[in-house]
């Protein structure tokens, strides 16, 4: 999710119907880079365990290579790594948003000039208070 | 919310915290103008008269004019337009999209050739079959 002032853009790749990439995926490549483990990646995400390896599996059956690796041992997840191939794919979906963001500047700025700074209170609010 | 082959792109306005018009909202005011009416719109998007109505005012309340005006009539809504205005920014929200789309095309397609056309079925399914 790229925020640009009052724009908010979300874009996701879809292999055959799968989420390849997105906002969240794009962040767990990064918390697995940063932690070392998926395990770790999830707690630093506030996501079960069970949520952050499905994230992981579903990425890893959509591209050409694994984006992730775990290193096995002792029946355990030992720790996980962002893949080169991973780094890429990471790097030109960042890439893509901010190309979008970029691109989304002059017709925001457009729409924005027509927008209130604050919405109008809903209806029946003013009447409360004057109850 | 713009496809473009494996690609979904969302972009929202949001003023203070409301969401003002997105792919949702820009949809219902081009059912509004087909429709004529705010219940019309409601029951071809398949959406509660409730939740059409709160769609709207939430727009009405975000932008300097309202986007949709009502012809009220013995009690009962008789009929609803989007003015010009409501097409001024309706029009703007669709450029955005378009815009976008545009831009994201050759980032998309070199992530796309990194992908696969179809994701590797998930862990256990070729046990499941061989079992």
């Amino acid at each position: 999710m790229v925020k640009l002032g009052p724009l908010k853009l979300k874009a996701q790749l879809f292999c055959d119907g799968v989420n390849a990439m997105g906002p969240g995926k794009a962040d767990l490549l990064e918390a697995i880079e940063r932690e070392g483990s998926i395990s770790g990646a999830g707690r630093a995400m506030g996501m079960s365990y069970r949520r952050t390896w499905l994230l992981v599996d579903a990425m890893n059956r959509c591209w050409h290579e694994r984006l992730v690796e775990t290193i096995a041992g002792g029946g355990h997840e030992r720790g996980a790594r962002v893949t080169p191939f991973g780094r890429e794919v990471l790097a030109g979906y960042r890439a893509l948003e901010r190309h979008l963001a970029h691109a989304a500047e002059e017709e925001t700025r457009r729409l924005t000039a027509l927008m209130r700074d604050t919405p109008l209170p809903p209806p029946g609010r003013s009447m409360e208070h004057a109850a």
